[in-house]
C-alpha cells in the first residue's frame, strides 16, 4: 500500500518542532492518537506535521487487514450489486476547502505559506479528516471534480473545478508540499486506501460534457471542439429568440430558431478547427510551450466558445470557463433541413441537447474517450462511485458506454445522476442510474412541499435520493429563513427518511452559513451573509479559497448532529428492514410531519413540528400507527435535549413540541 | 525624449487590427484625434491599441517645445520657490486602477488577459489619461506609491502598493507588454514627460518609515530590520497595557509599559540580525534563488516582526505586510533605564514613535539611504513633488534631510505632510512642507464642520490644504449620506476654498462608491456598498485589481465636475487674488455656506445651503459683502444647470436655494 510508504517517510521527517496550526477538531474526536503530540500556544493548537499525519495515518493503518485496498469495497467484499448505496451516509466535499486551514497560525490564508505549508486542501491533509466523517458515521465520501482544472476565464481567484482542463489527471495544487517527492496521483491512492481501511466508500464528480476552454484535450483533438473568430468573442452569446418564450425548444421550434437572423449570424461566428485550417502549422503549434489556447489564439485568431445554457432566451450569462465538446460529426438530424451543406461546426440550443437533437454521426473516437474516463480511476485507484454531470444532456447511447464500462468493471459500482426533480426516478432508474440528486434542499425551505416529502414522495421513490438540507450548490441550511430552527429540523426528518442517503454538505456540520456556490435556489445576495469583516466574506468556495469556521463553529449543532447520526445507526435496521408507517394523531393540521418504522411490536416514530411560530400539543395513537393495539413495556423520547423515559406510557401518548422542534418516540426498544 | 521612442515603436506596430476594447470616455474629450480609428461593436468602442497610444502620444508631442520634458516642470521653469503648488489642481491615482480595463472585451477583468493585454492599469495606458485630466483642468498628477511592491502576507489578491519591497525600482506591474523591450523605467519617464508637456506635473508618495516583510533592502543590510524568531510569530502583537488607556505614550507611561509583563514577554521575543547569528551562513543564504525572506526563516528560523499602532491599546490588527526600519542603532534615550544591556533590537510603542523617542545614535547609513530616494526620482524622472508618509512619525533630523537633499536639487519641489489635523499647518510648515492633506473629507460630510472650514479654518491655514471631498483612504462622497447631493455640493464649495487646493480622487469624476481602502472614517461595511453582482463587489483597490465604472458612470456628476472646474479657472484671479469677504444675507442661521472673492467692484458670492431637508429663501446684502456700495452693471447666477442673468439687479438679491442646493453668484464679471 503506498500509504505505508507515505507513514514511513513521514516517520523519517519527524523532529518534534511544532509549528503547525490545525483546528482542535480535527483531533476533537480521537483525543488518544492526537494528545501526546499536541502544543497550545495562545488558544491556538500546533502540531509537527509529519509527527500529526504520521499519528493519523498510524492509527488508520493498525486497522487495516491483509487486503488490497485500492480496489474498491464492492470488490474487496465480492459484492455484485451496487445496494450498498442505499445504506449509506454521505459527506460531501471539495477537498481543496474540507481541508484547508492557516497553518502558519497567524495572519491571513494562503494558498502556500511562507512556511512552506500548502495551507489549501491536499489529499494528505483529507485522511485525517475521514476520523473526523467517522465520529458522524459516514460511511461515504463523495467529492466534487478534483481532476486538473483550468484557470482561464475564472470567475474568481482560482478556477472551478467544474471546468476541466484533463479529466485523466489529478490538479496538481492537491499535492501536499510536506511529502516532496511523492506525487498527487500517489497521494490521491494513498487517501483511498485509508478510505477504504476504515469502510469509506469514495465517489467522484465526473463531466463528460464540457471541458475547459484550454483543455488539454485540444493538443491531441482539436476537432472535438467548436471553434469561433476570435474578434467575434466579445459579441459572442446565446442568439435571442423574440418569437419564442423561455423554453427547452422541441423539434417544431427549430424553424424559427433556424430563420432567426441573429441565429444566422451566430452561425457564420463559427471556423473550422485548426488542424484543417492549416494541417502544417497546426503541428507546429500544438507543440509550441505555453497555453495552447493563448498559441492557437495568436496563431490562428481563432478560439474555443463559451458555453451556454440549452434553453431558449434563457438570461443566465454566458459559461466562460468551459466549452462544449463536439459529440456528433454531423449536424442534428432535426435540424438538417435548416443548415447549409457549406455550414461549419457549431453551438445552438439544440445541438448542446443532444439527448433530444441528436446527429446521425457518433463522435465515437470522443465517446471512447469520455467512456474510458471512469474506468480508469477505478483502475488506478479504485473508487466506488461517480457522479455524472449533466448526464441528461448526453445521447443515451454514450451514458450508455459511461455506464456500462465501469459496470463491466465493478457490479458494485454506484452511479448518481445530477437528477434534480424527484419524479425522475424512474427515468435515472431505466437510464442505468443507482440514485439521484433529488431537491430535498429546496423542500426542507418550504412548509407544505417539506411535508408533502416526508409524507408522499420519500416512500413512493423508484430510486434512492440524496437526503440533503444543503448541496454545493445551494444555500446553507443554517443561512435559510428560520436557519437556527432548520438546521437541526431538516437533518432530523431528513436522515431517517424511507429510501433518503442522508448526505452532510462539507460544513453543514460546522454551522456554515457562506454558499459554496450560488447555482440552485439562491440569489447573488446569497454570497453577501458572512459579516464583511470575515477573511472569507462573498467568497465562494467554487471559485476562490475558502475556509471553513474551524475555529468559530457551532458547537450545539455540531455535538447535535453527531447524536443524531448515532440514533441513526443504532435504529438503521428499522429503517431498512422495518415496515414503515405513518403515524396516527388526535389531529392533523399539516404541520406534524411523521412517520415511523416498525419490527414488531418495536417501532421509532419520527415527530416534527413544521410550525415555527405555534407550538403544538397533541396525542400520538400507538395502536392505530402500528395498526393494532400492543403491549407497550417501555417508552422513550429522544431529542435535542438528550433522551427520556416515558412514565407508564400507554397507546396514547400526549406530547408537546415547540415550534421547529422534533422528536423520535421509542416504543418497546432498548 | 523618450516618448519619441515610444512613439516610433508604436507606429511600427500598427496593423488597423482593433481589438482592444477601451471605455467611451478615453477618447469622449478629443474626438478629433481618436474619431477615425475606433471602430464600435454592440456598444463596445475597439481600438487598434498601437494606433490608440500612437495617436495620443502624437497629439501630446505635437504640443512639445525644444525642452528636456525629463526635468521638473519648475526647473524648466527657472522656478525657484514651491508656490506654484497653490495654484494646483490635484488628480490623485493609483494608476494600476486608474488605468485598469478589460481590454479583450469580453469575460471578466484579468491582470494579463489571453490576447496578451496588460488589463491591470500600465504607466503606458495612464498616458491617454492624461487628456481626460485635462478635461477637468488638472494640472497635478498626483500618484500613490508606484515603486516595486511585495506580494507577501497581502490582504487581497494583490499587494498594497504601500508595502515598499524595493523603493528605488519601479513596479515591474506597471509595464506594458505592448511595448515589448522597453522596461517600466523608460515607461514612467514617457509618463512624466507626456505630463510635462501638457503642463501636468507629477507628484509621488513615498514610505520612509517601514518597509515590506521581505524588503529588497535586507539582502544588503538585514540590520535595518528587526528580527524576531519565526515559532513566535503566531503569537506575536502589540502588548496590552492594562495600566494605560488609549493613547500614544508619554515618557512618564515608559515605567509602566516596561514593568508590564507582555512587554517583557514581547521583547524576549527578539534576536540578532542574520548577519550577526551566522556571518558565514549568512554570505550563503542572502545569495540563495527565491525570497530572501522564506530563505531566512528556513535557514535561521527568524523573521522581520509585522508593524503596529504606534498608540498603546489600539485595537487595530498587526500590520502583516510591513516592518518597520531600525532609525536609531540604541534604544530609546527615554527608555534607556528600562531596557537591560543585552536587550537585542525591539519594536514597541516608543521605538516606533521615534520622533517622539529618539535614540541617540542615529542609524546614518539608513538615513542616508532614504534621504537619497526622492533625489534618484528627481534625477531620473523629474518629478515634481513627494508626499510624505508618516512623515510625523521620523526623527525630525532624517525627515530634514529628506526634505533638505530634495530642496537641494530642485528649489520648486514640494512636500505634502500626511498631515490630517488642520491645526498642525503651523508645525508642518515650520518642518519644511508645503501643503498638508488636512481632513476636509471628514468635514464635508458633517454639516457643523464643513460650515465651520468654510466659514473660519480655510481662510485662517498658513499652508494649502487638499481640498477633497474623498481620498483614496475615506468613503467615496459618493456613497455618503446624501451623497447624490454632497457629491456636488462637496466639490462646489471646496474647490474654491482659500488656501485649498482641489484634489479629485480617481474615479470621484466618474461618481464611483466603491472605495479604495478603509482606512478612515469608514466600517468594514464600507467596502459593501456595491451590488454584489458588480464584478468588483467588495474588493478594495488597495488589497485588489479594481476597475473603474467607465461604462456605467454618472453622466450628470462628469459634466458637472467638467462644467465646475471650467467655472474655477475662469475665476482663479479672484481666489489667488481678490480680497476674502464672508456674504451677508438678511439672516444667518448656520446653514447658508458663504464666501466671496473680489477684485474692485467684481466680486464672485459662492453660497450653499447646506440644510439637506429645507430650501432657504433670503436676500444676499451685496453691499455689505463687498463692504460699501456699488454700483452693480450686472449680474449673474451659475448653479448645476447652468448660468442665468439677473435681471436689473440691486445691492440687494433675492435668491432661493432647495436642499443641498447652490450657486456662484457672480457681480459685474462678463
Amino acid at each position: 500500500m503506498v500509504l505505508n510508504e507515505i507513514k514511513d517517510f513521514l516517520k523519517s521527517k519527524i523532529s518534534k518542532h511544532r509549528n503547525y496550526a490545525i483546528p482542535q477538531l480535527w483531533i476533537e474526536n480521537h483525543k488518544k492518537i492526537f494528545n501526546d503530540i499536541v502544543e497550545e500556544k495562545e488558544g491556538k493548537i500546533f502540531v509537527d506535521p509529519y509527527e500529526f499525519f504520521y499519528s493519523a495515518i498510524s492509527f488508520i493503518l493498525d486497522k487495516s487487514e491483509k487486503k488490497d485496498y485500492s480496489k474498491s469495497l464492492g470488490i474487496l467484499n465480492g459484492e455484485n450489486n451496487p445496494n450498498w448505496f442505499n445504506k449509506s451516509v454521505v459527506y460531501g466535499s471539495l477537498p481543496r476547502m474540507t481541508a484547508a486551514y492557516n497553518h502558519k497560525g497567524f495572519g491571513t490564508f494562503e494558498e502556500t505559506d511562507i512556511l512552506g505549508f500548502k495551507e489549501a486542501g491536499t489529499f494528505l491533509k483529507m485522511i485525517p479528516l475521514l476520523l473526523h466523517l467517522k465520529s458522524f458515521n459516514v460511511n461515504t465520501l463523495y467529492m466534487l471534480p478534483v481532476s486538473k482544472s483550468s484557470n482561464l476565464f475564472k470567475k474568481g481567484s482560482i478556477g472551478s473545478p467544474y471546468a476541466v482542463k484533463n479529466p485523466l489527471v489529478l490538479d496538481e495544487s492537491y499535492h501536499d508540499p510536506l511529502l516532496e517527492d511523492f506525487n498527487v496521483e500517489t497521494e490521491f491512492k494513498a487517501l483511498v486506501e485509508a478510505a477504504h481501511i476504515l469502510g469509506i466508500r469514495v465517489i467522484l464528480d465526473f463531466i463528460p460534457r464540457t471541458a475547459s476552454r484550454d483543455s488539454d484535450i485540444i493538443r491531441e483533438h482539436p476537432d472535438w471542439f467548436y471553434w469561433i473568430k476570435i474578434d467575434d468573442l466579445a459579441t459572442y452569446k446565446p442568439p435571442r429568440i423574440e418569437e419564442l418564450p423561455f423554453k427547452i425548444p422541441d423539434e417544431k421550434d427549430l424553424d424559427i430558431i433556424y430563420r432567426n437572423s441573429e441565429v444566422r449570424n451566430h452561425l457564420k461566428k463559427f471556423v473550422d478547427s485548426p488542424d484543417k485550417i492549416d494541417p502544417v502549422k497546426w503541428e507546429k503549434v500544438k507543440n509550441m510551450d505555453g497555453n495552447i489556447l493563448v498559441n492557437i489564439i495568436r496563431e490562428f485568431g481563432i478560439v474555443t466558445p463559451p458555453g451556454f445554457s440549452d434553453w431558449v432566451n434563457d438570461n443566465q450569462p454566458t459559461w466562460d470557463d468551459v466549452t462544449f465538446l463536439r459529440l456528433y460529426l454531423d449536424n442534428p438530424i432535426a435540424a438538417k433541413k435548416f443548415v447549409p451543406e457549406t455550414q461549419k461546426p457549431y453551438v445552438l440550443f439544440d445541438v448542446i441537447k443532444a439527448s433530444k437533437f441528436p446527429g446521425s454521426i457518433p463522435n465515437l473516437e470522443l465517446w471512447n474517450y469520455l467512456s474510458d474516463i471512469i474506468p480508469s480511476y477505478q483502475k488506478r485507484f479504485g473508487i466506488d462511485g461517480a457522479r455524472i454531470d449533466m448526464g441528461h444532456a448526453l445521447p443515451s447511447k454514450l451514458q450508455e458506454m459511461i455506464i456500462s464500462k465501469a459496470k463491466d468493471n465493478d457490479p458494485s459500482f454506484v452511479f448518481i445522476a445530477e437528477e434534480l426533480e424527484m419524479n425522475n426516478d424512474e427515468k435515472s432508474k431505466n437510464d442505468g442510474y443507482h440514485a439521484i440528486l433529488g431537491n430535498t434542499w429546496y423542500s426542507v425551505a418550504r412548509r407544505e412541499e417539506f411535508y408533502k416529502l416526508v409524507e408522499e414522495t420519500s416512500i413512493n421513490m423508484k430510486l434512492p435520493f440524496l437526503a440533503s438540507a444543503e448541496t454545493p450548490d445551494t444555500p446553507r441550511i443554517a443561512a435559510r429563513e428560520f436557519g437556527n430552527k432548520l438546521k437541526y429540523l431538516g437533518p432530523f426528518l431528513l436522515y431517517f427518511l424511507p429510501n433518503g442517503v442522508p448526505y452532510i454538505n462539507s460544513g453543514q456540520e460546522l454551522g456554515e452559513i457562506q454558499p459554496m456556490n450560488l447555482g440552485l435556489d439562491n440569489t447573488i445576495w446569497g454570497k453577501t451573509v458572512l459579516p464583511p469583516d470575515d477573511e472569507f466574506y462573498a467568497k465562494l468556495a467554487f471559485f476562490d479559497h475558502y475556509v471553513l469556521h474551524w475555529n468559530t463553529y457551532d458547537k450545539e449543532l455540531y455535538s447535535f448532529l453527531k447524536n443524531l447520526m448515532n440514533e441513526r445507526e443504532k435504529y438503521k435496521d428499522f429503517i431498512f428492514n422495518g415496515k414503515f408507517r405513518y403515524v396516527y394523531f388526535n389531529y392533523q393540521d399539516g404541520f406534524l410531519a411523521n412517520y415511523s418504522y416498525w419490527i414488531e411490536e418495536k417501532g421509532i416514530l419520527i415527530i416534527a413540528n413544521l410550525d415555527f411560530s405555534w407550538k403544538r400539543e397533541f396525542e400520538v395513537f400507538v395502536d392505530k400507527t402500528k395498526g393494532k393495539e400492543i403491549n407497550i413495556l417501555n417508552a422513550k423520547i429522544w431529542d435535542k435535549k438528550g433522551e427520556i423515559p416515558i412514565i407508564s406510557p400507554s397507546n396514547i401518548i400526549k406530547l408537546t413540541l415547540n415550534p421547529g422542534d422534533f422528536c423520535i418516540l421509542k416504543i418497546n426498544v432498548d
